[in-house]
């Protein structure tokens, strides 16, 4: 599949000192771009969620059947993706964070390259933020993310260039329409993805990191540029692009919902998310392009819920080596985003977004199918 | 009071297209800034909320006592001001917004410029912040804004300069330490002023604005460089100076109390804070420097209670022509800070955050006086 690239790189923080700067081109067109079908008007992504890849052959598998146990290590967690790739053949495949294991890794370089192996391998584009356990091996967090967007067919950046952030790789990705028509060049679908921290390191909050207001004001003015470009730049477009947004450590507000209102399940004690709420899901909100924010960390929960307009999805546990329930098969998202075809024939913008999940048994059995977002339904 | 002033404008948001800008001077020096006293280390802010101020001798008194009826108009706000003023001799006063009640004013200069008079006549240096009802008159929100900039004796700001943000009159003051000393040329208390908007504009959101995550991320700049300035150039201090923040409409987090844990009163039926939580007390929290936040907007709210280290607190209503409770006396906060003496003699940085309120009966009697913040205890 080749693929145009548009990829963009805002700058949404100031300069603290008297500096002259050069802000990043905000419609810089990278190569290696994504980029719809032609021949049916979807692009899918597939997202990997908690891989928690260390040694490879040498480390063993967490919480599968008592027959499951011999000869089960973080190579079967490889098996599952190269057999996922196949049967889906996504057009980019995200991987939401704890990819690797830091503690049980001799080397996390080896651990990444060895986890994201099958999608290099097999020469799709690929995207990647980080979790809470990617930094505890022999890299840093911010050493992590750099081998991230050294390697092969990656699409992952380290942050916007010339501003200051928090976290490290929040960046953005266009998706173009089909080529050949009129929306060529436009991109009709926007792929966010941050950086949701680790621990607090606020003394008097306790638990996990969240995503920081520097983040959220990169991210208001990426979705607010790109929404003008759409709807203000010939041909112009009605409504924003949808946006898709992709990090590991879920909102507070995915504790909003009750069997009664999710897709899927939610078996853990609690959601953990942060203990505080930095206010992401408003400011995507306030934004009003995200339809759908995807995220991992929660390795039993794997539901989709929608609240004021936003889907709310976990992708449930991908790794082997990864705290799971025996008998509960692994799993990963995919999520396929559908064009609308004009009466000319003419491939359009975003229709729907469907996502199903995909188990690790013998038929990759396809589970809980839904329709996330359709435009004709708002 | 001859004040040395340290402004400070910080950008805090990129340009959204590739642009070549000039970042304000961070370390730029305005002229009519704020110091603290060399007589007793004490640096006062009078907090005044929700005067409502329309058209003077014709616009009625609400919620006042049968008897007090006649008579009474705006002017008893005006009143009350030149009173307190006097008594207090506050360093600089402080409007939280809903200065005027832009609904029942002919000429919402004219009922800004009445409604601030006293400040500007007794020549003190004051600051102002937009509420929910000071754009409903003759000016939009952004005009009253830069004509409230324009007036005499302000030290309010429209913006922070060559930045994107949310809202109108966000920016900060600086108050330096006692001439002479080591601290003179340091600010050694950091005022942060805020535009917490008026209504929603996000239609699956109701009720009150918010303070954005732009107007956030600037905050949190101008916090780090100030604490980074104050901690790593000499004379270096140990800890950050400390902060107070100053907006209109309260936080979700004024919800956190009950009668058992503030100081003052909670009549209303509830806080009327947005209907959502864009995150703004944690990232006071995450700034580490802010020690208390206060707000107008309720009138019968005048509490103070601390959370995750942060005093949340009220004012109380001011102006008599807005909603009240008759024979609950009209009031304002008082915020003075202490300064630590060497035993040279010598003023050092902020000792200790004190408060009280007065009210607007024969002897301006004041109330509820408490210690905000203490550096000893904390």
């Amino acid at each position: 599949m080749a693929r145009l690239g548009v990829l963009r790189f805002l700058p949404s923080q100031p300069m603290l000192l008297l500096v002259l700067f050069v802000a990043a081109d905000a419609a810089g067109k990278g190569d290696g771009g994504l980029r719809f079908r032609r021949e049916d008007g979807t692009f899918k992504v597939l997202q990997v969620a908690d891989m928690h890849y260390a040694d490879g052959l040498s480390t063993p598998c967490e919480d599968v059947l008592p027959e499951q146990v011999p000869g089960c290590s973080d190579l079967n967690t490889t098996a599952f993706l190269y057999r996922l790739l196949r049967a889906e053949e996504p057009d980019l495949v995200v991987f939401t964070g704890d990819n690797i294991f830091g503690n049980d890794s001799s080397d996390s370089a080896k651990s990444m390259d060895a986890a994201i192996a099958p999608a290099i391998a097999m020469k799709l584009p690929w995207a990647a933020v980080l979790g809470n356990h990617d930094q505890e091996g022999t890299l840093s967090r911010e050493g992590v993310m750099r081998h991230l967007v050294g390697m092969k067919g990656t699409l992952a950046r380290f942050n916007p260039q010339g501003v200051e952030i928090d976290g490290f790789g929040n960046y953005n990705l266009e998706v173009a329409g089909v080529e050949g028509t009129l929306l060529a060049n436009k991109s009709v679908l926007n792929l966010y993805f941050l950086d949701s921290g680790d621990y607090s390191t606020v003394p008097s909050i306790h638990g996990y990191g969240w995503i920081k207001a520097s983040q959220e004001a990169w991210f208001k003015q990426i979705s607010s540029s790109l929404q003008k470009h759409y709807t203000s730049e010939q041909p112009r477009q009605k409504e924003p692009a949808p946006g898709l947004a992709y990090f590991h450590i879920p909102l507070p507000e995915f504790n909003n919902f009750t069997a009664s209102n999710f897709t899927g399940v939610k078996q853990e004690k609690g959601i953990s998310s942060p203990s505080i709420n930095s206010g992401f899901f408003n400011t995507m909100v306030e934004a009003g392009d995200v339809k759908a924010a995807f995220v991992g960390h929660d390795h039993l929960n794997d539901f989709c819920g929608k609240l004021t307009g936003i889907q709310l999805c976990y992708a449930g546990g991908f790794g082997y080596h990864a705290y799971g329930k025996a008998g509960w098969s692994r799993r990963a998202r995919v999520v396929s985003m559908q064009l609308e075809k004009a009466v000319s024939g003419e491939w359009q913008g975003v229709k729907s977004i469907n996502t199903w999940k995909r188990l690790d048994d013998q038929h990759l059995t396809r589970i809980d199918s839904e329709v996330l977002w359709n435009r004709s339904y708002n």
